[in-house]
């Protein structure tokens, strides 16, 4: 923290490159939080799939809630994330055992993570049962801009782990196609 | 080239990354590619979803002949990768306009693509079309082993992409979550 205000269709960008990130919810009083690298965006509104299901604790607060936070973790947040991906909020209070700080979200109880690069708040408008899909829809994005490390990291799915590294700009080859205000 | 065959329970390490990826297909004798990064592995074996829609010239394809091929480009081949995605199947040859050599698949008539690091053969399984989501089914995958540049690229949406840099290793924190087989 301090996190500021990211408008809302550059959260797209957030989720587009496809890092491991962290979902909190808040069910009942408790708040909770899982690990997932199965999402994909779908516009640029933005709505946003994720593919869990109800074997993960989590799965009841979205459904009952219809409300959570994406959150963008760094990789000195790798362990971390990790090992909360590796233990369920049914038996773990995920915010104390991991030592993160959760803050209040504005449209949803569901709290950012003051730890995390940023946040997104959504609502749940969907539940696709036959293939467990949750579509989102993005409301509200925070970004802490004075963070010093920014680099997200991405699953290969075996414990591995490839983290940021360059940036290259390729907008002369597409100008065309990007979309308003990023 | 040379492309070797990857068990199929380890194509989903192919996209659960987030990489851009090309889609090949052929519909009535004529391959095509377009470039996408709103993808999301959704289990093991692996089924894919993708997120597209009518207005991609590639839909028709994918919708007539229910069979593509998932290609995972590298950074070597970024500018292409853009440029495929900027222009249509509907003017443009475009293997013979990005100089990429296809290769025939077995399962499936979309093509490999030579020049990529590896290549997943789907069958279109079904088409959420409130969402215009794809289900894919993976069904048989390739890996360049003797390739250098293995590095894959993800897309931040504004035209700038994060190229993979290191890689960590975080197996001791997940062992029980890791599934069979990677």
């Amino acid at each position: 923290m301090p996190m500021s205000e990211l408008p809302i269709e550059k959260a797209f960008m957030l989720i587009e490159p496809g890092p491991v990130i962290l979902v909190t919810t808040n069910d009942k009083g408790r708040n909770n939080i899982m690990t997932i690298s199965w999402h994909m965006v779908l516009d640029f509104t933005p709505q946003i799939a994720l593919r869990t299901g109800p074997w993960n604790y989590s799965f009841q607060a979205l459904t009952r809630t219809r409300e959570c936070v994406l959150a963008i973790p760094t990789i000195d947040l790798a362990e971390k994330v990790v090992s909360i991906g590796d233990c369920s909020g049914a038996e773990v209070d995920k915010f104390k055992e991991f030592d993160l700080t959760p803050l209040p979200a504005v449209d949803v109880k569901g709290p950012l993570i003051s730890e995390c690069l940023a946040c997104i708040e959504c609502r749940v408008t969907d539940y696709l049962e036959q293939q467990g899909i949750f579509i989102l829809q993005g409301i509200r994005a925070w970004i802490d801009n004075e963070r010093k490390e920014r680099r997200t990291f991405h699953a290969n799915g075996d414990g591995t782990f490839v983290v940021d590294g360059s940036t290259i700009n390729l907008r002369n080859l597409m100008e065309d196609k990007l979309p308003a205000g990023v």
